[in-house]
């Protein structure tokens, strides 16, 4: 619902505040921004997972404003979090709250607590994708996705929603994401699963290089299918696989629509010394502003990822490096290859992007990383953000 | 002069190939970039300083072409330095290379070598504008500086050109940069003043945070004043604070001619643990596109600034951290300081900016850095810099 946090845009109320509330207690795991400055929300939830031993029931989101560096943050969240727990009859350490929006304006609990009942009387198993819109900020459109995972004693269900789309770096959960499954997992193995897999996704993704100080993506498991995992079985990998994939696709979806972003795009580098050598030769590509400027201009300047990944602090040996744009051969041994500009262009000219950095040799070492093109929309959009 | 190496634009033939030679061997020291990629020249250069154990006469210079990632780099780099060395009665170590412009197309060292004796007969005192010129790539305005150092046995001169404005980030001597004094100082004493010199200007400036391949920054002394540096006097001290003068007056040209760049932003960090600590803060909130499109659009938004000293992974107190902007506090103790939206707003539209970031306590590390703001005008050049 529309709860007054944001500012009205061209009369159009835009929701701001939402509530996710399981049907039960669930197994909770979650990550958070890395950030040294860290919002109120994120230190709380922190510290409700803690005091809970990772079992919450509700998140209560709201945009429009991160209650980050503000004198009464941390009020403001308890404040907040201890309503939804009396109206919902919870322990207040199952209540999660997070924020995004603007830094350093105060946040008025009142538009919250007045809102609250009327959000309360108003949660439906229909409103996933609402949840979805109203934690949008300068995202164009919804990030959700959903998954099935059958295991021997039944499937259970995974859906995902998160949002973008500036301030985006990965070394961190990125943005908010909350991906919610139905399957019965204790909230130790859940940790784990959820480290892995946003180690795969979320920390694979960079539309800007800049780490919020909001970032949270939370994990929930309420066993509400009534399927756990059979021991001594691959189930755990299968719904940790799944789990993942979910991840994923909402890590492509911000990265695709990355604050002006025309084209996503994919980087896939092989044949490091080790998957973390080439996670930081992809990131270090995802993150220059020249590859990503050529890539807005369709433009095959593979002498910039070669440069990009020069610098990226890993030792290689540039002759041995091979690059392709949309499986197109531009460099080999780090020479230019022979290839037709105008075709190229066009073939870059497209939603998706791929750029293959691979070293010859024995390295076994992979990685896969997703970013966006820089185009003046993204100038155009953080230049008056705020004011 | 024009050699043919850069594309005729608009008709306009611009100079791609300058000379610059000592009137003797002179004391030379320099830096080069850290990109583990190196073109040609930047490797030959190296090469040629080591084996003439510092001493150097001449600098051949082209833009247009980077002569980087090459098959015949390395032969078209010998090849014309070896010419020159012939022209000018040089041994050929004294001959250092440079190249600027676009990586990964072949250097024509035919053009160069054809070029050659007009080069060498226009060879005048007066043409030092012109090799800034002639350097130029991006670049709106040639960069130049000077300055005079009294000492006691006399007067020296010190004069320094550059260039920009697109693949700029420290942690190498950025770009290319020329910087020649008459001063009388052996080799040794000259690499020790290049790189604390380089230290404090070169190395506090980005434009995008990308290091290019190029980098290259020569200092040479030849000595032609006829004045050295008198020993057991601060004379050397006296001398390098010139040449660092120089040094931070050419790093600022570079910031406020950054591609597309409506304004110089220069960021001071004080109070930090160390010098190092501030400058990894200074430097995080340089490079952050969030903090540089807010400079474009004037607004004073401190929240980014807050955000980027927290993921500079440096260990700092965020309710110590006190931002200015433009000498106006706007966050006291981490939170928000009251101030004019209207009245700084109107300061921020201004072709300077200030950025200061101060922790409380005791800690006496401080940092000065510079940049620009970022512009729909980065966006349009390096979408279409190639192709």
């Amino acid at each position: 619902m529309y709860a007054g946090i944001r500012r009205v845009e061209n009369n159009h109320e835009k929701d701001d505040l939402a509530l996710i509330v399981s049907g039960g207690p669930a197994s909770t795991a979650a990550v958070f921004t890395q950030n040294r400055v860290q919002a109120a929300p994120v230190k709380l939830s922190r510290q409700h997972l803690r005091q809970s031993r990772g079992v919450a029931a509700a998140i209560l989101v709201n945009a429009g404003n991160a209650n980050c560096a503000t004198r009464t943050g941390d009020r403001v969240a308890s404040e907040c979090c201890r309503a939804v727990a009396k109206r919902l009859l919870l322990p207040i350490a199952q209540v999660l709250p997070a924020s995004t929006g603007v830094i350093g304006v105060e946040l008025d609990s009142s538009l919250i607590l007045k809102a609250l009942p009327a959000l309360v009387d108003g949660l439906a198993e229909n409103k996933f994708d609402d949840v979805s819109r109203a934690i949008m900020t300068t995202d164009l459109a919804p990030k959700v996705a959903h998954a099935e995972v059958k295991l021997r004693r039944g499937t259970v269900r995974i859906s995902g929603m998160t949002k973008g789309s500036g301030m985006i770096h990965p070394r961190m959960a990125t943005t908010l994401g909350f991906v919610l499954t139905d399957a019965r997992v204790p909230p130790a193995v859940l940790r784990g699963m959820v480290t892995r897999a946003n180690d795969r996704s979320y920390n694979r993704l960079s539309v800007d290089g800049d780490t919020s100080t909001n970032d949270t993506l939370v994990l929930m498991a309420n066993g509400a299918s009534g399927v756990g995992l059979d021991p001594g079985t691959h189930e755990r990998d299968s719904l940790e696989e799944g789990i993942a994939t979910v991840m994923e696709s909402l890590a492509r979806q911000i990265a695709r629509d990355g604050e002006g972003a025309t084209r996503l795009v994919t980087i896939e580098v092989t044949g490091a010394a080790t998957d973390r050598d080439a996670a930081q030769i992809a990131r270090t590509i995802a993150n220059s502003p020249l590859v990503k400027t050529a890539m807005a201009g369709a433009d095959p300047n593979w002498g910039r990822i070669l440069c990009a990944a020069g610098y990226a602090g890993v030792a290689f040996d540039p002759s041995k490096a091979d690059i392709d744009l949309q499986e197109t051969p531009v460099c080999r041994a780090g020479l230019a290859a022979p290839f037709s500009e105008a075709a190229l262009k066009k073939k870059l000219a497209s939603q998706e992007c791929h750029i293959r950095f691979a070293l010859r040799g024995k390295g076994k070492g992979t990685a896969r990383f997703w970013t966006c093109d820089l185009t003046d929309g993204y100038i155009r959009i953080n230049a008056s953000y705020r004011t």
